[in-house]
């Protein structure tokens, strides 16, 4: 596994992704998190933490099981990503 | 002004008002963010920082003019308050 993963950062002890998404105005932070929250609906899963202001959204992943990441956390990463690049 | 103001916890440099809000399930999580973001739009403010997993949302409230809390700031509190005590 690489350092980073595709623009996120890898964290340890618990292993964690981590990301910062930038927006110009709230209007489109607002749509990230909107859509964020529907696909973690769709896909069952939630951000360990989601810290926002106006314009910057950090999200971190937690391992399902707090030991490893799987694939299925890291598309949930990269799912997020394409939401992030969608809104820009 | 109190320490603290009605749950609140008042930070200095700049001056914030803090405040965690749980909550049992992420139905309620979820319900309390769409509220905030209503009351946002409806007070045309945005709280400076909002940091939230399933089960809690911290709320960080600057002065709107980043020097002083203003009874809009303590108002602005107040009515994120009420929305928590109706989620419970």
């Amino acid at each position: 596994m690489t350092d980073d993963f595709q623009g996120w950062e890898r964290r340890d002890k618990p292993p964690t992704l981590f990301r910062r998404f930038a927006f110009a105005q709230y209007a489109q932070t607002r749509a990230f998190l909107d859509a964020l929250s529907l696909l973690s609906e769709e896909m069952r899963r939630h951000p360990q933490n989601i810290n926002f202001g106006t314009t910057y959204v950090n999200v971190t992943l937690g391992a399902a099981d707090d030991a490893t990441l799987s694939a299925e956390d890291e598309l949930f990463a990269r799912r997020i990503a394409a939401l992030a690049e969608r809104g820009e």
